[in-house]
């Protein structure tokens, strides 16, 4: 592995230069207006894929494109690996609480602080110096299939179109999901899984226009009322959800089973890194199993009525709310989804007019088991490069397209990475460490190593 | 009143044309960026009654200027009237649901669409209208007081405090507040009431930045999801406030006095106007009582998370709502806000901090008897005018200056106006008809020559 690090070490100005400039692209996929830099993002990230010596495939669509990219110079007995990253960022509102612009990357502390620091660019960049090390060093120890997409933040559209259609080019071994992340910054982990996803959107109407709270106040139903009224409606006082059949069929894991996960969770050092405390969800469970072994809905976003200074005296016509949920193996997102919309459209009040909207994009969970070639060559190199021994945990989050990628690549399917829970992605001050870039290439390469 | 009607139509032309520049001044002034045009409109119309002969004088404060102005021309043998109007108008989002932009006014069928075209430009207009009528035909035959304020819409805080210290200036024996409505547009009516007003903002805080909602959902508290819990929890399923104290002292009107009101209420009517239902509020009530004669919280506005196209997956850091309480008269304003605001904080589930700010600007209720020689020249008018029997009516609405303007003055007061409930004030589509505009000048004419 001293090769590795020597490379790294001798590379890392350019590597840096090199992470900057991908950083620099406002690759927000969600929001129409950024279509032109989530496309130049794509162009930049293809040519550096080129300059690696891998040909790499533009995978259109309606969306953001899908690159594609191979180097089978390993040849046929050597495993094929297919590593997935993408190269979109989510959206960076609320702008005004991040202490650096999110496209203008800054180091300090030795994080480096921007959107898509860690998600994903991060993680995709490490990818890359892998790949070009271990070329650069006596050549690739297994055929490499990489697979990187645009539109991850906003469900995945174009990639799930795509995968039934590209399953064949798709074909490997070992599918490496690189967009989780480790226990804490010196405690090495491996994701056994992720959860699903799927989002809808709740709107709730009153009259057909806004009115004068105090003409009205008391005689309509306030639609923020109605909304509020239904939100709540879908847990119990313990933080259940009460959506009829939501939990139906979900298997509890064995106690053998759980005894291989790490789920132990440290209130304080939660709080340190995430600000909050850990009182949510469903409260008689452990916070790890809650987030891990266990479906959520929660409200994204809720918008109605006058938002500004001051006071105004209105009555609006409708208030709206965005929910996700997460979900578990057994958990079909579509029928979950409708489950949840029929629910909150029952529970309208007189008066008011309930409506629902499933966003496309959804993902089912996936969960692995311990102990395969595959799982252990990963836990090995995290163990020599952290020195240190690796557990197994549950992701929280969600990579919409896991699911769909190990169906049609018919691969061993692993989740790894280098996040850490305090890392804000999705949040104003998005960072990674720069020891994990390092460390994030020295796990990858050892890991194909030890799979060639 | 035919030469009152004579030279209404004699003039037509050149009072729309006045009135149509009144309407375009933006005079939001709940929003510190119309400041200018606040002080442009308070310019312009202390310079149209300078014109009519009046003593304009700016008293100012802090915030946008009263104009009060004087004719004492009718002699000390004559009663005072003073008249209560703003020049200040609401914001006008949503924008993109008004058919004509707010401040380029609009005839269509017969009305004029404008915010303000009704509250309360339209109302200040006819009072003008009827000044200038009155002392050209003749002279004035009661001694006039006007004192058009610029901060209805926010709380009145200037005049609050200016009523204190110009008392002497604002002594009358009639105070007229020609801020409210009729009962339809053939049916003439008198408002015996409004409603008090105070207003609260909540804030729930969970963390200390937004988290990403599938690595931290069912962990962490959601502030969205205390929020719309605790907003629900101010009322049980009948629309009954819960929040302790909320009714204490109020007395109800006798079954006589109920009598003398008109609380009428055609459903498919107010639907027609409203555009919405009647299932709102205390549901087991008639819907004019539960506007007209009981306390309400309405949610104004609510806002937490990512309210944009799309997905965002995150759990915010804070979501927050805006809360108007409209009062009874027994009713003390800061002592509602603070049981509401202590009730709302006591709600907060563990790991949410809840906290809360009341607004300057708040209002007592007042409501009068009918009988007296005020609200009998003013019937007459009425009755005159519409050539129809005037009814007395509650108005749910709130004039926050009224109570101290009554006390500052010593003033008798009533309160009068051209208002329906269907003219969209504090909405999209505001609107006033040309018809009441010509049938207010008349019926205060009227009323004026009545009193003298």
């Amino acid at each position: 592995m001293s090769d590795l690090a020597a490379f790294y070490d001798q590379h890392e100005k350019t590597i840096l230069h090199d992470f900057n400039t991908f950083l620099r692209f406002q690759s927000i996929s969600s929001e129409p207006e950024y279509k032109g830099q989530v496309r130049s993002c794509a162009d930049w990230l293809a040519a550096y894929v080129e300059q690696l010596g891998l040909k790499v495939e533009y995978w259109e669509s309606e969306g953001h494109p899908v690159l594609f990219a191979e180097d089978m110079s390993a040849g046929p007995d050597k495993p094929t690996v297919l590593i997935y990253n993408h190269y979109d960022v989510q959206p960076v509102d609320p702008l005004e609480l991040w202490e650096s612009p999110p496209f203008e990357p800054q180091v300090r502390g030795g994080e480096i602080f921007a959107r898509g620091a860690q998600d994903n660019k991060g993680q995709c960049f490490y990818v890359l110096q892998t790949i070009r090390a271990l070329k650069e060093l006596g050549g690739l120890p297994v055929n490499i299939k990489l697979c990187i997409e645009g539109e991850e933040e906003c469900g995945s559209p174009a990639l799930t179109h795509l995968v039934k259609i590209k399953a064949e080019r798709l074909r490997a071994d070992y599918l490496l999901i690189v967009d989780v992340g480790i226990k804490g910054s010196q405690q090495p982990a491996i994701g056994l899984s992720v959860r699903g996803l799927v989002a809808l959107d709740v709107h709730c109407r009153g009259s057909h226009t806004d009115l004068h709270s105090g003409v009205h106040g008391g005689i309509v139903f306030n639609p923020i009322h109605a909304l509020v009224q239904i939100l709540t409606s879908l847990r119990d006082s313990e933080g259940k959800i009460v959506v009829p059949g939501f939990y139906e069929g979900i298997q509890e894991l064995t106690p053998v089973q759980k005894a291989q996960l790490d789920l132990s969770f440290d209130a304080q050092e939660y709080f340190r890194e995430a600000g909050g405390s850990a009182t949510g969800g469903e409260r008689h469970l452990p916070p790890l199993e809650r987030a891990g072994l266990r479906p959520t809905i929660e409200v994204n976003g809720i918008n109605g009525g006058y938002t500004g200074n001051g006071v105004k005296t209105v009555i609006p016509a409708v208030a709206s709310a965005k929910l996700t949920c997460r979900l578990v193996p057994e958990m079909d997102p579509e029928a979950t989804a409708q489950k949840v919309a029929t629910y909150l459209k029952m529970q309208a009040p007189d008066g008011i007019e309930v409506t629902t909207h499933i966003h496309p994009g959804k993902g089912r969970a996936v969960r692995t088991q311990p102990g395969s070639k595959l799982v252990k060559a990963a836990a090995q190199s995290y163990e020599a490069v952290f020195n240190k021994p690796c557990s197994y945990i549950l992701d929280g989050g969600s990579i919409p397209i896991s699911a769909e990628l190990r169906a049609a690549s018919g691969a061993e399917i692993l989740f790894m990475g280098m996040g850490l829970s305090g890392d804000k992605i999705h949040a104003p001050n998005e960072h990674f460490g720069l020891d994990r870039l390092r460390k994030g290439f020295l796990v990858l390469a050892n890991t194909l190593r030890r799979l060639g």
